[in-house]
């Protein structure tokens, strides 16, 4: 496995590689992998492809108060995850390296980022768009890797990919959990003790609320009351959002006749977690 | 020549040509071929590329009130005329097979886009950079075309391609003329006989307004005034702008001690003309 800091060295490479006929696949992650990147690869490496993994941890998309500077990084010990998963390239840039000038190019992704996520972090998906167009332009992928975890990111990706015709194929990978059922984040390391405790209700909440709706349930108001009670009750916990969505489109359903996605954002302390769980009806 | 209209075939044939070794260059045009879009192509064919010419009305760039339904269109002529300048391929979709369902996702350059063009067409360079970046996209280019009569245009999709890493090469080609100066444009079919007698004014006053900083004037509201004066006095025509920028960035020097642009918009009627000129100091 290489490691390239360089996109000039990195085209090189991936050029080569496509003159022999490999499919190249991307992962973009910001690093510290946890077994939900270590999926992905798996995925992409099943999948048949020669799997470029980027390590970027991009400024664009934090906002001002967030957690950029503080965001965990590792390299020496993602190299090893990485090479162990299956990775055949990390590419792992400097900030200089992939805005070498003033960025002055945005792409942005409108309706689908304006609810959930994009509310309190207003600016967020369009760093995440722009940043995708970059590494999607630079690796040149056949396939672009994204868990679900980050439902509301896949679903923008998706539909860029489709609006602005990139040549490649989105493909979402579900979310991989610990034993206890909270969903995997570079962001669990910062929770304390207790918090990590608390944080289970999250994915408990889901799991009741999924059932709810299988036995019949369609009032959006009460799937989303039940699971903030749930949350409130059972921790110190902080809601963000809990939202009843298409999972389409993330419209807000009159009712539930659709598969939906229930997705929701809650703070312990200072550290925000997401979740999510999509239901077929 | 072939004409192709739908994406998935383009991309089969361009795929084709690049297994064989070619190295393809886009045209992007709006049809209606005028010298100028030609000379693109034979820069293009001269440079030893395999040439794509898309036609394409892009609704995207037009506003409410401008002439996106009467913007003149003619592909029989437009064939012939690519055909014989070499041509290797038009690529000609319809409305629909650009923008299949409701388009979400834009492309947008912060700054270059806001003087100019942009402020009477606030929305048009936002529809440019989405349908070239659609279009780079679905042909994947080795190098795109740009003719410097938008001049703004081209500094615009220079930035979007550095800021973006678009894996390809933006070259300009200099402003094509009728014999009295007139710049040649889709447009000039809609001028009466006397409007385009008077509109020989603008790029006389752009030699006249040269002639001055080379003998010496660095003073931009000074060059300025002039073509005003100019073109005021001398034709019926109404002024959008007449601006002495920086050629690189299109910042407003103080004084004209870089390379600048003196580019200007004027009315005839309903018919808005574009013209610049380069001035290295």
């Amino acid at each position: 496995m290489e490691i390239v800091e360089r996109i000039s060295e990195l085209r090189k490479i991936v050029a080569g590689e496509k003159k022999k006929g490999a499919r190249i696949a991307l992962v973009p992650t910001m690093g510290y992998l946890h077994r939900g990147h270590l999926t992905l690869v798996k995925q992409a490496k099943q999948d048949g492809n020669y799997v470029v993994m980027s390590i970027f941890v991009n400024p664009l998309q934090f906002g001002p108060n967030e957690d950029f500077a503080r965001y965990p990084r590792d390299l020496e010990r993602d190299a090893k995850l990485a090479e162990e998963a299956g990775v055949d390239l990390i590419f792992h840039p400097s900030v200089e390296e992939m805005y070498p000038q003033q960025n002055r190019t945005t792409v942005q992704v409108s309706e689908l980022g304006d609810a959930l996520c994009g509310l309190s972090r207003p600016t967020h998906f369009r760093g995440v768009t722009t940043v995708v167009s970059k590494l999607f332009h630079i690796v040149q992928p056949d396939r672009a890797y994204f868990g679900q975890k980050d439902f509301q990111q896949y679903l923008i990706i998706r539909q860029m990919v489709r609006d602005l015709n990139f040549p490649l194929e989105v493909i979402p990978v579900p979310i991989v959990r610990e034993e206890d059922g909270l969903a995997l984040s570079s962001r669990n390391v910062f929770l304390a003790p207790e918090q990590r405790q608390e944080a289970v209700v999250l994915s408990k909440s889901l799991i009741e609320a999924e059932k709810l709706i299988k036995q019949g349930e369609r009032r959006v108001d009460r799937i989303e009351a039940y699971i903030r009670n749930k949350i409130t009750q059972e921790s110190s916990g902080e809601i963000d959002y809990v939202e009843v969505r298409s999972a389409e489109n993330l419209v807000k359903p009159e009712v539930i006749n659709e598969s939906v996605v229930i997705a929701l954002a809650v703070k312990f302390g200072t550290t925000r977690l997401i979740d999510n769980c999509i239901v077929e009806v």
